[in-house]
């Protein structure tokens, strides 16, 4: 198959029927990216963005992306790493993240669970899953620090099979508090340092492709916790009905972003500050500190 | 297994643990239709209604259960029956819906699809499914005639698997507009009857069991067309979702209901006529003008 230009096509899009080549496909995952950020006002001249960096594909592929478009406005850019302590998985992802900050000139700052909460996860031998312990602790530090650091905002790289997961996720459990902040660009209050999620409107493989044409060293170990059922059983579900009818997660991410509006005032609780950190929370406690005392209580 | 009233169980209800002997569950079930009708205001005091009545064992089991509810507060009920022309299945249906009227000394009323619309649902060769032209030229009638027979509302005996298989059809489909529809009491505009659903918190087996512990007849052949890809597909996820965590349809119900307030003021269309009938419709043509306008053109 040949893409319109005339190349060797290396990717069939099936959503819209397209053959495409390597540079045609890159330079339609650069401009969905920059529509994205367009659209929800992502990026702003001057803004101080941090990257949360894995070494995987999401987020390597999301620096190097922020990084092109320094080209084209003036921002600073730095890479903010979580080291959970899982042996043998991150720490030659951070090698790989590290590596990628090196190439592309990028300042980084690790912070581990071990030095902030006295734990690993590998430590932590817990009722509930890793994945939860790891998600609550993973999103403590990188508001904390990215507020501390100073930055306007935390670019994530979550792709639109994630985003479309957890809007299902959170619509199934009942969970409409946070299906009202799975939104593009979500700022609580001042405590929070404002999410945006420039990727949402690029799917899994897509990220996957645009990392091997465009030779970006990515990890592509799979964390030895990633099993949760729950996220795998939605996970399934779309998939099979994307394979079914290839605008199924699109059309999911419309239809949220029709609501958004509506759930963004509407659904949001008040948010106070955590009675042990200071850091922002619904409840008395915040999750991070309730999970410590749990952790601390059975004695682990 | 013995029901907490000591009586032998006749079914367990996973979501809370209980196990419930026939006369419990009935209670059970008839208190959560009261409480649907009450929490939504469905039935008022001298209310007209009338129940769109198959013969299958929703509407037929929602038939018995308004009949119940007219000894706590007066209102008059009345039966619609539609003939489609599915030959072997409807006519047997009918049958049961007319026997179950006769029983209750409900007054009903037939409208064919063959005498309203010079066709049958076996005429149609279509490249849309039945089901398609089914659902149409069903809520079409179902809306006019109840209308024009001066009902206040109509009755649908949607359950609670229904109920949440079309939001998520609809959240999937990108199709806000039904998306904000499909709450327990509806009404677009003055053409549109309010359409009531009494069974949207009662999951399908529930009143499949409910019709077999209290001896109501209903007609358990499946229609021929039901095979419908897409609603099968929603189905049979959210049904291997429930049988992993038991509330999950709940949830997705609950989670539903809260978004929709916000929905329906915000994401309906104005209702105008259709050129050609006069009912209720978003284009200049309604669907159900539309369908037979492209059943004439394709010369069936």
């Amino acid at each position: 198959m040949k893409c319109r230009c005339g190349r060797k096509a290396i990717y069939h899009r099936r959503q819209s029927g397209q053959y495409l080549c390597a540079v045609c496909f890159s330079k339609s995952i650069q401009k969905k990216f920059r529509r994205t950020i367009r659209k929800h006002s992502l990026v702003k001249r001057g803004d101080n963005i941090a990257v949360g960096l894995s070494g995987g594909k999401d987020s390597t592929v999301l620096l190097h992306l922020l990084h092109d478009l320094q080209k084209r406005r003036p921002f600073s850019l730095e890479a903010i790493i979580i080291d959970e302590g899982i042996a043998g998985y991150r720490d030659t992802t951070i090698e790989v993240a590290a590596k990628n900050c090196s190439l592309l000139d990028i300042n980084y700052t690790i912070f581990s669970f071990h030095q902030e909460f006295g734990i690993t996860l590998d430590d932590t031998q817990p009722g509930v899953s890793h994945c939860s312990y790891c998600g609550v602790f993973r999103r403590y530090l990188l508001n904390q620090k990215s507020r501390e650091l100073h930055f306007d905002k935390l670019a994530v790289g979550l792709n639109l099979d994630d985003e479309v997961q957890s809007i299902l996720m959170n619509l199934l459990r009942g969970d409409l508090f946070r299906f009202g902040r799975t939104g593009p660009y979500y700022k609580e209050s001042p405590q929070f340092v404002p999410r945006i999620k420039p990727l949402r409107e690029i799917s899994e493989k897509e990220v996957m492709v645009y990392a091997v044409v465009n030779n970006i060293e990515v990890d592509h170990s799979v964390c030895p916790y990633a099993s949760e059922a729950f996220r795998s059983d939605i996970r399934d579900f779309l998939d099979r009905m994307e394979s079914k009818r290839p605008t199924t997660k699109y059309s999911l991410l419309r239809s949220y972003d029709r609501l958004f509006p509506y759930l963004q005032d509407q659904l949001t609780a008040d948010v106070a500050r955590c009675e042990r950190c200071g850091e922002p929370t619904v409840n008395t406690l915040c999750k991070a500190c309730k999970m410590l005392e749990d952790i601390t209580d059975t004695g682990q």
